[in-house]
């Protein structure tokens, strides 16, 4: 998905946010924030939002030295959703078609997601046990059918937090079929609550997946720049799955098949989606191929 | 009030949107927005957000020759809240406080603003009849005390549609206090949906005051730059009414009295109001005294 003129407002408003934690000096955030305005001209709409993102959250980086301002709020986000990490885990071996269940609180958990909350945002409300099996862009049938035959699950992570369900989700996959080889693709580099190797090992992600450093440094996974495992993966893989809007908004024109698991937050992922603000969604992409 | 660093990614959004009503091809509006996000930063936060809006809507003229691109949106607006101009008026003639009643709808009326709504509004919405006499933010007692008092009455206007409840307002004023002499501030040029002469005329505001050209191309009243006139009554009015966002952000630090007229409608002024978003405001402003 390219980049439309509607996420500039948002571009500046993340980057006020990712400033307003790295300092309070309001001179020192409007000296970055007009860097930010003014290399925005210099970057095509034909990129997708999340590589846009990644040039902005540079800036801040080269900026301000800090690398990662939402550190410890990622830490307390994994901390929170590992609490409820059994009882969810309770809730979902309750349920009649507990991969449904899995799945549903996967999704849940996408609303954990600094780069689209415009305010504090507690990760219990996107875990909060109200999954109720739902979604409105549902191919989750087709996401059954194809499991059974599936060998090596390729899971493209999103955010910090979100990581614990995507955690009973994979847990879930690999109860039913035991066969299943996943890899979990992380970030290569901090970037806004997205998930790296660090978050995969807070939550003990290795535990039921290998994983992968994706070698991407933006919010999503960019094709073109894959470390050498994850093209590996990403090429191999018999189902992927993505995770959240940004892993959505790089790879929906991808050529490969790729279900996609997202709370849509924003209007231009719902315009691309057909779909209002607020869909669970759990689309299934069959691929677009080469000409 | 000054502009913080919240005011710029809804600059963006609200020059997006007046690029839009211009024109649907995308690489004008990003032309132009690339040279708003260019000029933003020569701009100093110490200027109020209206002094702001005025550049942003300047290079937006400049760029594509359209001087006022909400000009049929405005014209629509009026004829909308004409049109229910006498079962408003009969409303108001039933209420038992008929000033505090045409002072409500005055200020539900303040909804009807293209600078502030992010997509399309009906003005029925703003003068649906449902003013409940409630001020979130209450000095009604102030004015009605001063009022009997007044001579020379300043009203500010702010947005087309709007006008016409701000009509009903004045004539309720006059009918109580026959003695009142009231101006009618309109903007300088078109400047977003806000009024100019040419609103003044089309709802009929000359039948119950002197409309005045304030000489202002901002979408609110700058204190350093109104015509001689405006000048005038701005200095010599023993009452000021300024209504609208645009209008307090502009003059909140007025060393003159100023009763604000409001609905607040965007984060930035809800936290210089210590109001909440969406709060109806009739605000006395005592005035500060030079030192």
């Amino acid at each position: 998905m390219r980049t439309y003129l509607d996420c500039y407002p948002c571009f500046l408003r993340q980057a006020l946010a990712a400033l307003r934690l790295i300092t309070d000096q309001e001179a020192e955030q409007k000296r970055v924030l007009d860097l930010v305005m003014q290399t925005l001209p210099t970057l095509p709409l034909e990129y997708s939002p999340p590589r846009i993102a990644r040039t902005v959250y540079s800036i801040i980086a080269r900026e301000t030295g800090v690398e990662n301002p939402y550190r410890e709020i990622k830490i307390a986000s994994n901390r929170q959703a590992l609490a409820v990490l059994p009882e969810l885990t309770r809730i979902i071996e309750r349920k009649p078609n507990r991969l449904r269940a899995a799945a549903s609180l996967a999704i849940s958990g996408n609303l954990i997601d600094f780069g689209v909350q415009h305010e504090g945002f507690k990760v219990s409300e996107g875990l909060n046990g109200q999954f109720p099996d739902h979604f409105d862009f549902d191919d989750f049938s087709t996401f059954e059918q194809q499991l059974p035959e599936t060998k090596k699950l390729l899971y493209i992570g999103d955010n910090a937090g979100e990581i614990v369900a995507d955690k009973i989700f994979i847990s879930q996959m690999k109860v039913a079929y035991p066969q299943l080889e996943v890899g979990f693709a992380v970030r290569g580099a901090p970037i806004i609550n997205d998930v790296t190797i660090v978050d995969a090992k807070q939550v003990g992600m290795t535990e039921v997946a290998r994983v992968i450093n994706s070698g991407s440094r933006a919010p999503a996974l960019l094709e073109d720049e894959m470390s050498p495992e994850m093209a590996d993966w990403f090429l191999h893989a018999t189902m992927i799955i993505a995770k959240g809007q940004g892993n959505y908004e790089s790879l929906s024109q991808s050529e490969l098949p790729i279900f996609f698991l997202l709370q849509c937050k924003c209007p231009v992922v719902a315009d691309d989606l057909k779909t209002p603000v607020g869909s669970t969604i759990f689309k299934y992409h069959h691929g677009c191929q080469a000409e």
